[in-house]
């Protein structure tokens, strides 16, 4: 998976919205996204995307001085959580909790704002999210890819199992799914980011959304989309390797992770063209998929 | 009108269609985006987008060699001639011919391969275009704004018109339109680009188009997104000074002259979201505006 040229005006897409949730100030969102032309402009173009968005990021939170997406990442912990009490029940109520926990987990990483295009009317530059119908088409709709009979087969035979989060707002689904495990007799330990990137999790939203509550949850040291073994913590790498089965959320861990190797299932939807036509599907497809 | 920072996005992605039409060696199309980044850094925001994609197309021929819209143009040109008798009949037999010949301009409009995101599956890199929808859509629907009454009626009263073109293919249904004012007595003279830039008509397309045979046909002398006047020809100034009434084609034509002051009616779809902001219509909006 490397950065393809229709990555380029994604990049400047994804750092208007986060420009315009940074700053109202039209001369310094200028100023910074010119910055960021020549940021691209060294991209290194044989590694994944994340690495390119990392840096990019990373350079619009040092010129703004503050993380634009801090104040919308606890509004969607806050909508996620009013939605808990009904999505616990439906997975209580359904014959197969995992199987319900898993694609509720999967319509979870659709609450990600900062790949989809801005809304032209929308004073926050923010896609709004149809949660209630995300949860009905992940419930209701086949995925794309659906290895959960391997899923379901590989968790039996695991008693440590690391789950690697991806935004706020998900990361409630993930306590959802997590909780269901750990009702199965799993041992599961969380992986937050280490300091804020887009709207990634940090510790603070693993606390926000309950789930320091029901697990241990580690931060990976880094500001990194996706998961870049080697710019991460010693603590998390040997998490990593230890894990008898690794439950990875979202397209950036896809994209860092699908070469490591290790027996990893990634839940996420492809929200990119790029990477949809490297998995030969359309974008916006869900996939529960084996390594 | 000026330059948002929503343009740089799409300034890439245009440069992502003509690059794709251009060559097939991915490390050139790379090689050449980049190059184009440092192109928009230097973008002047205060002028219409128009300026910067001038510049930004005219760095792309040059480092490509050649120009990439050259086959794709000559192909349109074919395709809307074989409609020609077909859109002629339809006017002929209309109560209003310049009506029903004026809303077949706008449709025409729509043949811009140079602005909308390719087909992911598309060889060419290029969006099909529905033109046989478009045509029924611009028949059949009201326009966004509609100064058609204005526009008759100022017709009425110019023995002299200009008329400037937009796209090659487009082209064929500006001479049906020129055809009508002709046929009410009008002396028509059409304006073309002076060289390449994006998929404009030239001289060339005039000719293939059958316009040449049918008005006096001028060239502006430039390679400019639009009509810049001050970088036209001075034949091409008079001409513009001279004329009673200007038909003016294209969202580029509209963009660098709405500001002129001149009596014009502006027939085109407004293909950007900035430009329709602007206009406070939604994009894909079809217009008959008088200036």
């Amino acid at each position: 998976m490397k950065v393809h040229i229709d990555c380029f005006p994604c990049f400047l897409k994804q750092s208007i919205i986060a420009l315009r949730l940074g700053t109202q100030d039209e001369s310094v969102q200028e100023r910074i996204l010119k910055s960021i032309l020549s940021e691209i402009n060294i991209v290194d173009t044989s590694k994944p995307p994340a690495y390119a968005t990392t840096f990019i990021h990373r350079k619009i939170r040092h010129l703004l001085g503050k993380d634009p997406f801090k104040n919308i990442k606890s509004e969607y912990n806050q909508i996620a959580l009013k939605l808990y009490p009904e999505l616990k029940n439906m997975i209580e109520e359904s014959p197969d909790p995992l199987w319900t926990a898993s694609r509720l987990a999967i319509a979870g990483n659709v609450i990600d704002f900062g790949i989809f295009t801005p809304h032209q009317n929308s004073g926050a530059g923010v896609t709004s999210v149809d949660i209630e119908g995300t949860i009905e088409k992940a419930i209701y709709n086949p995925l794309a890819v659906d290895d959960y009979i391997l899923f379901r087969d590989d968790v039996a035979i695991s008693d440590e199992i690391l789950y690697l989060t991806d935004n706020a707002g998900e990361i409630v689904f993930d306590r959802l799914l997590i909780e269901t495990l750990i009702s199965l007799g799993k041992k599961v330990k969380a992986a937050v980011k280490g300091s804020p990137v887009i709207n990634d999790s940090t510790m603070e939203d693993a606390r926000e959304s309950g789930l320091t509550e029901v697990c241990e949850v580690i931060d990976n040291s880094s500001d990194i989309v996706g998961t870049i073994l080697e710019w991460t913590s010693p603590e998390f790498q040997e998490a990593f390797k230890n894990a008898q089965l690794v439950i990875s959320k979202g397209q950036g861990n896809f994209e860092t992770l699908i070469e490591t190797g290790k027996k990893i299932f990634f839940l996420f939807q492809s929200k990119c063209d790029v990477v949809s036509k490297e998995l030969g599907l359309s974008t916006g497809s869900m996939l529960l998929k084996k390594s």
